[in-house]
Formats: structure tokens, C-alpha cells, sequence
């Protein structure tokens, strides 16, 4: 078999060889940043060149950015923080990431649901008339809106949402997990009062994340012990997935033009799809450059990961954050295209991706789909044939 | 200047080169382990590996081990847990670390100090009585003893604390950090209803730990998101930082034997440095063989550490975790050694030192301890030479 094609960067990017040589040498730097002695010291000088440089990716000040376990503690981070200052119901968009959906329902306090149009874009008229009527015993508002959505791509207009937000006094946490290193991303512009990102997205290791915060959100601390991370987070501190995360983000924030060279091959690829009855999730929005998650009536998603998988090709059936489980999209189901979910793939390019990935999925696709149709015209024969 | 002596084990141990494959390797697979392609199930086979191997460290059934961001979260896991499960009370011996004693410490519920012995060995005495008369009104007890200490390298009598616990229904957490690699450590025999561990102190990578629970514990989720480790922890998998703790556990596992050359090494230097003066610290109880916490009256510890540093010699002036400040020793105090802490070195050797590296540290600290007794005795001349 030809080698594999891996078109499934949104659940993990393939980690950049930058990060590689970072990790190793942060490995074999050792040391505990919070030692005096020499391998301390360039143990700390490592995290702290780390911080610039993912601080660069997000146009955020350095010293604003918090290291964390990966995306979800950043998130979890945010939540409790809010609520720790205050915040008695959280507005929590439709389109986001379990790891924020979970984490505001275990916090005891209302959470509602931003709704989103067909087109998987935040429904701001909604917000503002809820702003608007916002009770002040419920705190300041809360708002988490994702920058892009892992599933369909489509890239939110964050700013518009904060102009609104701030317009209520309150605190808007902008998810840029998968939009960090696929479209330039400043935190400060975007009006982002928090914002997280995560190094397996952009080609760093998994198991490392970080947060901006700014002057209008206040955070508290989730995990204790050392006085690390300013105090913000105790435990000592990831070196090499810092040092990964690092690298990567620097190869991704110089690369950033170069993968927008996806999103014609990705074009490419779903015409062909649409022309046999395919239909693109999220199509009319603005999205990002390399995801295609794309919906094939009668076609099961299971059926089409595994058949794709068997070809050597290998894509998702939505968020790869299920351990294993193939369940029905709830984004897709927030964008009113529920009958769809079930049959839908997403398909997530990234920095070491060609066209001859994308057309090679293409190909495999209408492979897997002949057969298919094939045994649905014909269950007899494919029942001999199995 | 001659290669660095790195004797700061106990702080972060240098990286094993079987963790460094490990980590190297599972870079190169990629993959998200809840992806049900073949990235997915090569990277959900490196994790799994690893718990066994992370499991066979302790002694503990592979299906009870929870992979966490580090040994902190590990001990934050247990005590959240703790409360959850209904404990409105919590023993806390004087010896634990800081993730134990600030986590307690902000749980809402009284924390009570286990006190220790002069040879920071935990008074069992105390702890029978007062569990005696414990208050069910307190829910069931709670108690937190670590395995060996960070500092003295002192192990404590866990298998008799177990019993003592035990006896009154209660849930004894035991952090094995410091102890797992360097001693035999089998969770179940211990008692232990919660233990943890943590990769970078056995020569895995920083930025990953573990938990093993008994049956008697009931642990809470902590970390919201994705349904992974069985829906007890969300996000997703540090693969590289799991595969890297594995090829650790394992390696540490066959050198245990090997490991214990150590204690000779080591106390031929203190025989060196008690001859000018010097006490060792918890001399009296079993220590683990890489640890050695020692006082030299009048001369400060930050100046010990410094000194040593510039001759290349790489040790601690107590526990690494408070972000580069030299902090006087909670843990000497409780041992009625609060006198002798603002004098006391850490000295911890491990997986890759050698006779000759405790040579060199007692070689080096006679020098600096001469030229501060030098200084002391002219202070004029010294500040000609300053």
C-alpha cells in the first residue's frame, strides 16, 4: 500500500520536525525550572522563550500567557474563573467544544445556549437582545464563543461578538484551539477577554496548552502547589511540551500564508464530492483554509471513516474527543442539519498536506462509494461477496 | 571546567534515553487515541502499553491507573475526591508536599496536621488516638502520608498507617513520588487506597503523572471534556508524555537494584561533611538511597547551593517547587530541625550518577565551605577580594 494519507489534523496535527528537535533538546537540557543551579535556569530560559513565542502566535503579551495541561484545562480554567468572580449563568455558544459544554454544566450555576444559524455562525441578534436584558443579579455576562469550529471550520466573527459583550460589561472567552496557526489570531484585536490555544492542533505535542488572559478577566487558580506559572498553575512545569509547543508555534505563525493554499485543494476535492450528491457543511461562511466536513445522503459517517481508513486515508467522523465512539455531531445539529450528522465526515488538512492529499482522499472516496451503492443495489451478491 | 555534576534527582531526574525513544517514537506516530483510524489505534496502543508498564511500577492493576498532567494533579484528583466522597475532614501529615498541603487547604473543610517525629517519621501514635476519636459526623477519615519524603528521603511505615486507617473505615492517600523507582512499591500491599506517581521523577518527561485507586476510593472527575481514561479525565492524551513515563517505569523497574549503589556513595560524602560539622538529616530512619538532606551550621543554604553551582555541582536547598526561591524547610521544622533548615542542603543522586559524582560534590562543598569559613574569619580581606 502507498503510503498513508493524513487528513485528520484537527483532531491532532502531525507534529512538526521544529517541534521534534525542540522536545529533544529540552529533554536533554533537563532541569526544573524552578531550580537555581544551571540546569534550572536553562530549563526556565527555555519556557520563557516558549511563552514568547506563543504569545507572537496570539499577538498577546507574554506575560499574559498561562501554560496549562493542553486546550480543556484552559478552557476549565476560564469557566472557574469566571465564576469565581462572579458569574452566575454562563452564555455558552452551540458550536462549542465539550470541554467548555461540560465543564459550565458542572458549575451549578444556568448555562444558556448561543444559537447558530445554518451557516454555523453564532446568531448575534439573539445575544444582543439577551445582553440587553441581562439581570445584574446574575453577574457580569459570561460568553464563550469559539474563534472556528473543529468541525465544520467556519470561523466565527469574534470581534462583532465582543463589541456586544463588552458594550454588557462583560467577559467573552474565545476557544482559538483550532483556529491558532490556520488564520492570524490576535487575542487584543479580537477583543477576546480570555483565549486559549493548544499545541496538537498546530504540530506541537499533545498534552500542553496555554491561556491569555486580559486586564477585564480576573483568574483564579485551578491547580495548587508551587508557586509556578506566577502562581497561576503549581506543578512543575511540561519543559519539552513547552519547548514543542513553542517551536511549533513559531513554525506556524511564519507558515501561516502557506496553508492557505489548502482551502483551493480542499475546493478541488468537494466539487468532486458535491457532484455525486455531497453536501458542505457550513459552505456559505467564511472558514478555515484546510477543513471540509462534508455530508453524503444515504452514505453512514462510520462507514465512510472505516472504508477510507482501509484505503489508507484517514479522516473523522466529527471531534475526535468521544474515545473512540462515533456519535451524531451535536454542532451539526445546532446548524439545523441534524438529518445530516449521521452521514457527515470531516476532513482536516495542515502543514504537511499536498494537493495530491486531497485529491487522493477524492479518489478513495468515490472508491469506497461505488462499493457501497454497489452493495446496496445488490445485498445478495455483497452478502456472498463478505 | 569538567562535565556538570547533576546530583538534583529528587527535583527532576535527568531523561532516561529509553523514555527519550519512547517520546521520539510516539512523535513520529502521531495520532489522536480516540481517532478509530490506524493513527488513532497505533497512538491509543502506545497509551495503553504504558499504563501497564506505569502499572507494574506499583504493583497496581493496569485498569485502576489514571494518567494525570503530573503528580500534582494526581494529589489534587485524590483530595477533591476525598471531599466529594463525603470527607468534611482531612489529616494531612506535616511532610507532604505542597499540592497536598494547598489543595487541603482550600477544600472548605479543617485541615489537621499529622505531626512527625525528629527523624521525620509520622507519630502513629497521634493517629490512632485521634482516629479513635474521630466524629462520623466528619464523614470517613481522610488521611494524606507520603511514601518517602523529598527532602530527607525518609520513608514512612505506610503498610502500618494502612492498618490504622483502615481500622476506622477510613481512605489513606499515600504519594509515592519520590519513592516509586527508588524503592519496591506495591500499592496494594501498602494499603493504599489512592497513590500517586509522577513520571519526571523517575527519568520520564515532565508534564505527566498517575494515579492508582482501590476499591474503598471513589474518584470524582476533575477535568471536564472528552470522554478519555474512561471518562475520568477529559482531554486528550499527552501520547508522547504517556509513552516517555512507560519506557521510564519500566527501565526503573529493572534498575532497582542497581539504584541502591546509591546509599553507599552517598554516605561515604556525609561521613566526609559530618566530620566538619555537618548533621544529616532523619539519619536515624530508613531513607531512601538517593537522598541526602544535610545541615552545615553557619552557612546558609542559598550559599551552599550557589557555591556549589559554580563549581558545577548541581543541589538543592530543599524541595524545587516554589519557583527559584530559597524558602526555609517546612518539613525540617515539623522535625523540630527548624534551626538547622536555613543551613540544610539537598543532595539526590540517581538512575545515571556514579561514585565519583558524590566525590565531587564533597570535594566541591569543602572547597566553598572553606573559602565561607575564609571569608568569615577575615571579612576585610574577603571584601578586597569581592
Amino acid at each position: 500500500m502507498s503510503t498513508p494519507v493524513y487528513l485528520d489534523y484537527n483532531a491532532t496535527a502531525p507534529v512538526r520536525p521544529e517541534a521534534c528537535a525542540a522536545i529533544a533538546h529540552a529533554l536533554e537540557v533537563g532541569g526544573n525550572p524552578s531550580s537555581i543551579h544551571s540546569a534550572g535556569r536553562a530549563a526556565r530560559a527555555i519556557v520563557e522563550q516558549a511563552r514568547a513565542d506563543v504569545a507572537a502566535l496570539i499577538a498577546a503579551p507574554a506575560s499574559t500567557v498561562v501554560f496549562t495541561s493542553g486546550g480543556t484545562e484552559a478552557n476549565a480554567l476560564v469557566i472557574e474563573s469566571a465564576v469565581a468572580a462572579g458569574a452566575r449563568r454562563l452564555i455558552v455558544s452551540a458550536l462549542e467544544h465539550d470541554s467548555i459544554q461540560e465543564t459550565s454544566r458542572v458549575m451549578g450555576v444556568p448555562v444558556e445556549v448561543l444559537p447558530v444559524t445554518a451557516d454555523g455562525v453564532a446568531d448575534f441578534d439573539w445575544l444582543r437582545s439577551r445582553l440587553a436584558a441581562w439581570d445584574a443579579a446574575d453577574g457580569k455576562p459570561f460568553v464563550a464563543l469559539m474563534l472556528a469550529n473543529n468541525e465544520t471550520g467556519v470561523i466565527q466573527p469574534v470581534a462583532a461578538a465582543a463589541e456586544i459583550v463588552r458594550a454588557a460589561d462583560g467577559w467573552l472567552h474565545v476557544d482559538a484551539i483550532q483556529a491558532a496557526g490556520k488564520i492570524a489570531v490576535d487575542s487584543r484585536a479580537l477583543g477576546a477577554d480570555t483565549l486559549s490555544v493548544s499545541a496538537h492542533k498546530i504540530g506541537g505535542p499533545q498534552g500542553i496548552g496555554a491561556l491569555t488572559f486580559g486586564p477585564r478577566a480576573t483568574l483564579s487558580r485551578r491547580q495548587h502547589g508551587g508557586g509556578q506559572e506566577r502562581g497561576r498553575r503549581g506543578g512543575t512545569e511540561n519543559v519539552p511540551g513547552i519547548a514543542g509547543f513553542g517551536a511549533a508555534a513559531k513554525a506556524a505563525l511564519r507558515d501561516l500564508d502557506a496553508f492557505q493554499a489548502n482551502a483551493a485543494w480542499r475546493d478541488a476535492a468537494a466539487e468532486r464530492l458535491k457532484a455525486a450528491g455531497c453536501a458542505v457543511m457550513g459552505e456559505a461562511a467564511p472558514r478555515l483554509a484546510n477543513t471540509l466536513s462534508i455530508a453524503a445522503p444515504g452514505f453512514g459517517s462510520d462507514l465512510q471513516v472505516m472504508a477510507l481508513d482501509l484505503a489508507g486515508v484517514m479522516v473523522s467522523a466529527g471531534s475526535a474527543c468521544s474515545s473512540g465512539k462515533v456519535k451524531t455531531s451535536p454542532v451539526l445539529a445546532a446548524m439545523g442539519q441534524g438529518d445530516l450528522a449521521g452521514c457527515a465526515i470531516r476532513v482536516s488538512g495542515g502543514w504537511n498536506t499536498s494537493s495530491n492529499d486531497w485529491n487522493r482522499f477524492a479518489d478513495a472516496w468515490f472508491e469506497a462509494h461505488e462499493r457501497h451503492a454497489t452493495r446496496r443495489r445488490a445485498p445478495a451478491a455483497a452478502g456472498v461477496e463478505a
